[in-house]
């Protein structure tokens, strides 16, 4: 039999799952990674976390479950692969089968021949060509060098003051880590809003949080990173703001790394990634492409997205191993954009498609609602958890949910993610069954009171209004009946202060004469996670009132200023 | 309109559900709660966690989120629900549509017409009819007045050895309850295994565990309380042996209380329970049941089961509190018994049907795999989980999954609860797009590899062996080749010692000499988790070795003596 001679370039992610893969299924095959960077199978989303110095050893980044660190040694011993590091492919010559390569080091350069091969050459990061960006002082972080850099920056201590460009993933996760390592932070966003997976109400709950944490500058930019002695001493921003810091952070986005398959004549696509079929091929069919390079579909929409997710690369990577091996009998269908950040103390993540997305994606029938509980017991020490979620009107089909808090964000998240991959309906999760106890969840956990909610909103049993929306009326000077149904106690410690009416639940039926004569005016009512809100919405919809709405997810659910 | 008249029987968790969404649909409904005991809407699950002084304020088990305690002038002022404590219902008649109750304190009796019926009586726990059953000292654990006894116990200090008899949930939690209390407890297990959800594999790693917290018997069970003055001063084993104590805590499961229902003539099956619809209704219209007194559809097998779960009888509850205003028009479909268990560190739960289940229910296409991995990377300070998958070869559709360990268990349950609700195959499974970052989850997730596994095993990739299966080898006297693939280091910490040979992955192919010469002998591998040790078994594989296994969850699922 002749041997199979495949080829990988990249050796981060996706690249080293797929010729472990096929290494699993093919002893004899010869496999060869080809690696830009002296490293091999870093664990690029351990940055941050070694930077805020949740862990000290450098090594674990690259190391094995069995603390074996992943070099060219373990490599081969271990997987019979040989990997070049330090190495760039410098073209792809797909008539003859072959890669041309220069080593970065000594500059030699050579070729190798492949049976297949396989592209998983990621992203760069976006950089912007403005003055003052090759000052030191400026990076990234992408690389094990950005993070060389920016932990020696906590263990040396010198540096006080860092301003953060960018408020997605990366940007909030350098944000903690130099936060952590004592730094004074600044993040700026172009946008009007932190973390774009997320819609406006639901960043605005992340970004009233970091404001506790970070100094953050939204819908600005940077124009000028200014240097003395080609050293960086101040971020200058678009609206002339000046501030001085010793460090930036670009963290606006990656772009795929396609130069290699655009110069072989591979076709890339709108959202700049290599276009692969379901089997990870790209249109030459002895050429595959996976991780941060290639576009994928989300599976809701049916549109390619790129989606630069450590363990969508590694799916993708085992996908491509098994199908240079076996011929094309694995596929990785596609994407439902599942992620998930650490925001200090928070959890912030969101899977499927929020209501923004939907809505640019077509889709007209979109229902949402938000709901604010504990994840467990009061007793049992129980913490926030924040849910948005969307549906579709037509048939309850659940297409998104967006998680935040300090509660198990990632559980809430995880069973969201298994609903819309299971195609599920709300009328489905009503019934969930989940595992419960006092340790892990309340009675009814949380995704499936939301579920609940949804429900009944569904049937039309209550009106919700979110928090965006009630602040817009008061913006525009409506001025609805404002309905706080809480106790006393509970209004003195906190509240939003709109002029609202404070009627306990309990005290509502004998109280209705405090309310407005007309049964018509708009009538919003709340409560802290807004349960009492909706019990009281329904009194009063049965005593004749027409027009009420019950702000969902209540006071905790409020992104904005409060009184108390 | 006429009004509705709607009476529950029972006033701990799923009969004021009932009543609480009776009345959000129906404000003019006069809804009762008649409730035995004199405490509402008792947490019950949280019973262990007040007794093992997780929190301190008793009211916490019987407050609102808001912290008001729902009592009833709460269930009134609230809720507009009249409820009756310390009052029994001594009577249904059906014929009249009205239940007789007598008032435990006063002795009063009463009658009161229903136009609908909930009957929400739950259960009790069994208690063996055995001499000295009386003594005090011996109780169970089910109300509030246990509750309280129980953290007596842990206030005064007094107490120094207890025997809990029964090693279900109950049971597990008590023990652990009580331990943190600074009692010394023996558990008693009539069965040959703790937890009986569990595959025996399964439960010996918890047994192994639990050993480090308190004396285990199995296969054991009590034949007499013995006592003096009255007290309880020892607990007799059937095998004779006397444990010296002065608590003992009976929690050998619950029956559900039907003797109301039986004595209307209402239907019960076979196990034990009031038999429903999927409306929660039973043979008469006008009447339901719902939570620990009924028993409903297992959603996998079809069969009814007896599923006395908090969570489930507050789903049930929201289904009839509906169905008796709206009519038929809610519906809880059924369970696929999703528990979970805090057994002091460990979480121990499982979801769907477990090998031994599947079995009885005459599935006979069964095939498992046990997994065991980190729930997050090392620098993240991952801890231990193992899961038990169990699948139909013929279409590899998930039928249940049991998961163990340090790590987050509780969000692995949910996530196969939700592939077993859609209906998921290990082909969906194994590209599922979960929530990954550092903080939360290895980039291929815990659940994720667990699928690719069973998906290698499915395909015949590699075969496996149980440790279980593997241990009865051995104590038939076999004599497989054994070889651990890991390094020195680890072999010196930590080793099976049953005659393996160590050879490092990374040496194996240089060393294939010292394997045994006839490549049919039976080779078993493995390493600490066993993913070297699949690739061990597939190089050995393709160096023309035929009976090779891998010992599935590596030394980490072996539940037995290790040499070290």
């Amino acid at each position: 039999m002749k041997t199979n001679r495949v080829v990988v370039i990249g050796g981060s992610a996706a690249g080293p799952k797929a010729a472990s893969r096929a290494r699993r299924l093919d002893e004899n095959a010869e496999i060869t990674i080809i690696q830009k960077s002296p490293d091999l199978s870093m664990a690029s989303c351990g940055y941050p976390y070694y930077i805020g110095g949740f862990f000290d050893d450098r090594s674990q980044l690259l190391c094995s479950p069995a603390g074996v660190v992943r070099d060219t040694n373990f490599f081969w011993k271990a997987k019979r692969i040989v990997t070049r590091v330090n190495t760039e492919v410098t073209s792809i010559n797909r008539a003859d089968k072959k890669v041309s390569f220069r080593n970065l080091l000594t500059g030699e350069a050579s070729e190798l021949e492949y049976d297949k091969l396989i592209i998983a050459t990621g992203a760069t990061p976006r950089k912007p060509q403005l003055p003052g960006i090759d000052l030191d002082g400026v990076t990234t972080l992408q690389s094990m060098q950005d993070a060389d850099f920016l932990r020696k920056v906590r263990d040396e201590g010198k540096i006080k003051k860092a301003v953060v460009i960018g408020g997605g993933l990366i940007g909030i996760e350098t944000c903690e880590a130099l936060h952590l390592a004592g730094v004074d932070i600044t993040l700026v966003e172009q946008l009007p809003q932190l973390l774009s997976f997320l819609d406006p109400q639901m960043a605005r709950l992340v970004e009233r949080y970091i404001k506790s944490k970070a100094n953050l500058i939204l819908n600005n930019g940077v124009s000028e990173f200014i240097g003395e002695n080609g050293k960086l001493t101040a971020v200058k921003l678009r609206d002339g703001i000046v501030i001085p810091c010793e460090l930036a952070v670009v963290a606006i986005g990656v772009v795929p790394n396609t130069k290699l398959a655009k110069d072989a004549g591979l076709e890339t696509g709108a959202r700049g990634g290599i276009i692969v079929n379901p089997y990870m091929q790209t249109v030459d069919s002895n050429i595959y492409a996976v991780g941060d390079c290639v576009e994928i579909p989300n599976l809701i929409t049916g549109s390619n997205v790129h989606a630069p997710y450590g363990d969508l690369a590694n799916l993708q990577g085992r996908v491509a191993g098994e199908n240079v091996i076996l011929g094309n009998v694995a596929t990785f269908p596609g994407t439902i954009q599942t992620g998930i950040c650490k925001v200090f103390e928070y959890g912030v993540g969101s899977t499927g498609l929020n209501e923004q997305n939907a809505l640019n994606n077509g889709i007209d029938d979109v229902e949402v609602v938000v709901n604010a509980s504990l994840d467990k017991p009061g007793f049992m020490k129980g913490a926030l958890l924040i849910t948005k979620l969307v549906v579709r009107k037509s048939n309850g089909s659940i297409i998104g949910a967006q998680v935040l808090g300090l509660g198990d964000v990632s559980k809430q998240l995880a069973i969201w993610a298994m609903a819309i991959k299971g195609k599920l309906t709300v009328e489905d999760m009503v019934n969930a069954d989940l595992p419960y106890a006092p340790p892990y969840s309340l009675a009814i956990d949380h995704s499936i009171a939301t579920a609940h909610i949804m429900q009944n909103k569904l049937r039309h049993l209550f009106k919700g209004i979110s928090a965006e929306h009630l602040k817009e009326k008061i913006d525009e000077n409506e001025k609805p009946f404002f309905l706080d149904v809480r106790n006393p106690a509970e209004y003195e410690q906190m509240r939003i202060g709109i002029g609202e009416t404070l009627i306990p639940l309990g005290q509502l039926r004998d109280r209705l004469s405090e309310l407005p004569v007309d049964k018509n005016t708009e009538i919003v009512t709340w409560c802290k996670i807004s349960l009492r809100g909706y019990e009281a919405a329904l009194i009063l919809q049965a005593n004749g009132y027409t027009n009420v709405r019950v702000l969902e997810g209540g006071i905790m659910a409020w992104p904005y200023k409060r009184e108390k």
